[in-house]
């Protein structure tokens, strides 16, 4: 299993982008892969095939009204791993004995 | 204001690096500048300087044990706004009329 | 056509990774399809599918005998521009009318 | 010695950003700062104050007529190496015993 955390915005729609975000927040939310959005990306976790999958929809819809996208991306794969969506932050806290803000 | 996200490990420190880690955000914590943890990364919200300064005193930290070091940082700057590492969340849930996972 | 610059780098096997590394090129420099080795990260050239296959490659082949992989991601698509490997830094050079490091 | 990836884009001055990407690019080639410049960024090799430095006067350019910016940044820290900006690719080139593409 990977965690993969990307961001993916048009190029010339203007400063406010949230639109496009929206619409590829609502790719990921019905995908049926796990996921936590934050400020700055969306984590998603699953196999390679599913993660990629559902970042090619959100290109895929995107590039349907925008010419110029950029897209940053991040996975850490750790074999034999799973369900650290949750239990990577919750290992920080353990080791620092308090709660973090997240 | 800019929102920073980076995330920072040891190479050659084997497989596991939440010491490491942990070590940062201990920093990070303590130094006053707001922030939240998710599970590729910590974002942090402040000025040029600020989030910098943050960044750096975890590198100067990491240094002193570990002999390579990989850093990723994606910085988001929107002159006049601030509070975003709440508002930009909120603003896709308001669009998508629902919930997300965070 | 989209370009792609990803680098890949095992967690847990040392701090010298080239071995990991070459045997990335080895696949890119053989798959067909366009790129550029710089010093951080290899650009490639091409559709989605293609760049994200080639990714692929490199990825399984790394996970045979490493069990933790750190990818990083950028992409920049342009609707109807091809050749971008060479014209993005020529486009620069033109408007400084001088010649810069690469 | 780190080498530092990086690169600043504005949102909202349409899909050519081209102007304000040469303007960094007059700042870092005059900076005396070592640099290779690549199709998706430009590589700076120095200590941590002076890459950040050359990253922060680029970013005080852009400031002056951008209101939003992304930047990317990717470092790669190693002790006690240097003129890693030519070293990394000729490394791989010599396992794989043949030219790549650079």
């Amino acid at each position: 299993m990977l965690l993969l955390e990307f961001s993916m915005s048009p190029l010339g729609k203007g400063e406010s982008v949230g639109r496009y975000v929206s619409r590829s927040l609502d790719i990921i939310d019905r995908s049926g892969v796990d996921y936590r959005l934050n400020p700055m990306g969306t984590v998603l976790e699953g196999n390679w095939d599913e993660v990629m999958g559902v970042m090619k929809r959100c290109f895929e819809a995107m590039k349907k009204d925008c010419d110029r996208i950029s897209v940053s991306v991040k996975i850490d794969y750790r074999k034999g791993y799973r369900g650290r969506l949750g239990s990577k932050m919750a290992s920080v806290e353990k080791r620092l004995k308090r709660k973090l803000k997240s």
